[in-house]
């Protein structure tokens, strides 16, 4: 069995040098701590985990809590963080709440104590005060992705902006009668993106001097299977919209469906866009405003993990453009 | 700070029983364990991790490792062994691999023995002899989920039949030009069903007097990308296919678009059938051949804590059905 002794020697340092490099310690310059775990990985040195834990208080582990990891979106991001997380020799501890309250609260009330993991990164989970306290009192960094939190580490795109150039793109094309498909994703999910997005799709057409009608806009509950329902009603009435706008692109997806079975043809009968620039959304033609998600993903954990390492770190607010992507489901105004 | 002679007080038992309960040790009963949680959880009691790995040697965690989680397919299995491991209070820690092969050798040579975990799951991953070698030297259980594996635990489908019902059901429908669009999948993915239903494919074209064509098979690398290029050269030739029969859902979505882009309407010039029913093979009306998804993690994940805790367990190989679904993509031969 390989000892920290043998890899000093082969490294030619002190073991209180090697042992640092190996917990992840400040004091090692990146290039030592390299040629350690080069080292080590080579002579087949497996620290003790559970000891290195009681030694140094550090896992070496991330938690990461998504809402729901069947979603491509969520999924996007984990893979971007546990890019990171593994090249700087991190693992990631996935705690996937798949729209479970109780799954919710056993994981904030007692996973992250029992675990005590490095880090924390929430994925588009608003946490309660409740919540806030508990991650507070971990003493741990947290990075919180897709919602705004001042005070906090965060990482986002600008929602309302990014509502707005969807609803001015529809608005250019002439459309007027433009419905807006959101909603409040199922209760566990109360991120603050869907109520920044409801607003700039507002604050759009007030711009324009046509109000928002109550009457378009629905809940699409952030799926497929929700826009579709959502559109089915919105598409079915007599004094139908021209134009949808969805607030992802699942939902805009299960639009695009229900135009369909309507006998619909888009663009031609009805316009619709969405945000994401989802990973079928150039199969489905979907034009939409793209936001970086994979990068969200990696810049959180490159942040959550600065905080462990840096003396000088402060929670930053960090917001990633986005930008708009014409396809083929949006269209000028027929008349 | 609340302790273990607290909670026994709290629920009338020796702390020793308190202690076995807390840890998941065997000889305690389901009932009182779940006293013990419950008490320890009303109570506020969190156990030192470290201390509880290093005394029992259990981490109430479990590895699973994944070929890349940004598709559904593996997100989906991800989520039925989590809420498993997650009502049975484990947790899950996740390798995600993405494709790179680097990773894979630093999870199986690294990872896996500095965590010790209790027990590994592995998504759709053949592991090598030398791999192979490693888990077992862990002397933990560990279910391979997706994959043909003699001796070891496995949960899969029937990958053989499962191709073969679709096979037989364009040939039901009169097709006899019926292309196959699989593939290796990028050679971190090297998992036993690629080959298993190529085989299926041509077995079941044989029974019928047709052989395969060479040219009639193609690589769609099991993404929409991948099936979209493969398509693309099968329909553009001069004697098309009349059938083309995908290895998983996500290539048959990308067939349809191509089929789209060539302007060959579906079903009326070309049929497609994928595996898997994906979430959103429905949106496409797609026929497929239905595997149950979520709930090969959820087995998996049973049968490895079951490993865990009972001492008459032995590897078991769970074959789960698959059913045809038959929706708008394929239809009879136009003569």
């Amino acid at each position: 069995m390989t000892s920290i002794k043998d890899v000093a020697r082969d490294v030619e340092m002190s073991t209180a040098t090697v042992s640092r490099a190996l917990r992840g310690l400040q004091g090692v310059s990146e290039e030592t701590r390299g040629r350690v775990m080069e080292s080590a990985r080579r002579l087949g040195y497996v620290p003790s985990p559970s000891a290195a834990g009681l030694a140094s208080g550090l896992t070496r582990t991330v938690a990461v809590i998504v809402p729901r990891v069947t979603q491509w979106f969520f999924a996007a991001i984990v893979q971007g963080a546990e890019e990171v997380l593994r090249e700087r020799g991190y693992d990631l501890l996935l705690y996937n709440l798949a729209g479970d309250a109780s799954a919710r609260h056993r994981v904030f009330e007692t996973n992250l104590l029992t675990k005590r993991v490095d880090a924390v990164l929430v994925l588009s989970l608003k946490p309660s005060p409740d919540e806030l306290d508990r991650l507070l009192r971990l003493g741990r960094p947290v990075t919180i992705i897709g919602a705004d939190m001042p005070g906090w580490a965060t990482v986002r795109i600008d929602d309302h902006e990014a509502a707005s150039t969807a609803t001015q793109h529809l608005l250019d094309l002439g459309h007027r009668r433009i419905a807006y498909i959101g909603g409040a994703t199922e209760g566990v999910l109360d991120f603050t993106a869907p109520s920044a997005r409801l607003a700039g799709y507002r604050c759009t057409l007030e711009r324009t001097g046509a109000p928002p009608a109550p009457e378009l806009e629905a809940d699409g509950a952030f799926t497929v299977a929700g826009g579709l329902r959502a559109a089915r009603e919105l598409l079915s009435g007599t004094d139908r919209p021209t134009a949808i706008f969805a607030a992802s692109d699942e939902m805009a997806i299960g639009a695009l469906r229900a135009a369909q079975e309507l006998g619909l043809r888009v663009p031609e009968d009805v316009s619709v866009i969405g945000i994401d620039d989802h990973e079928m959304a150039s199969y489905f033609d979907l034009t939409t405003v793209a936001q970086p998600v994979h990068e969200q993903g990696r810049v959180a954990a490159t942040q959550v993990l600065a905080a462990l390492t840096d003396d000088h770190w402060h929670p930053e607010q960090v917001i990633l453009p986005t930008e708009l992507v014409v396809r083929r489901t949006t269209a000028q105004l027929r008349t």
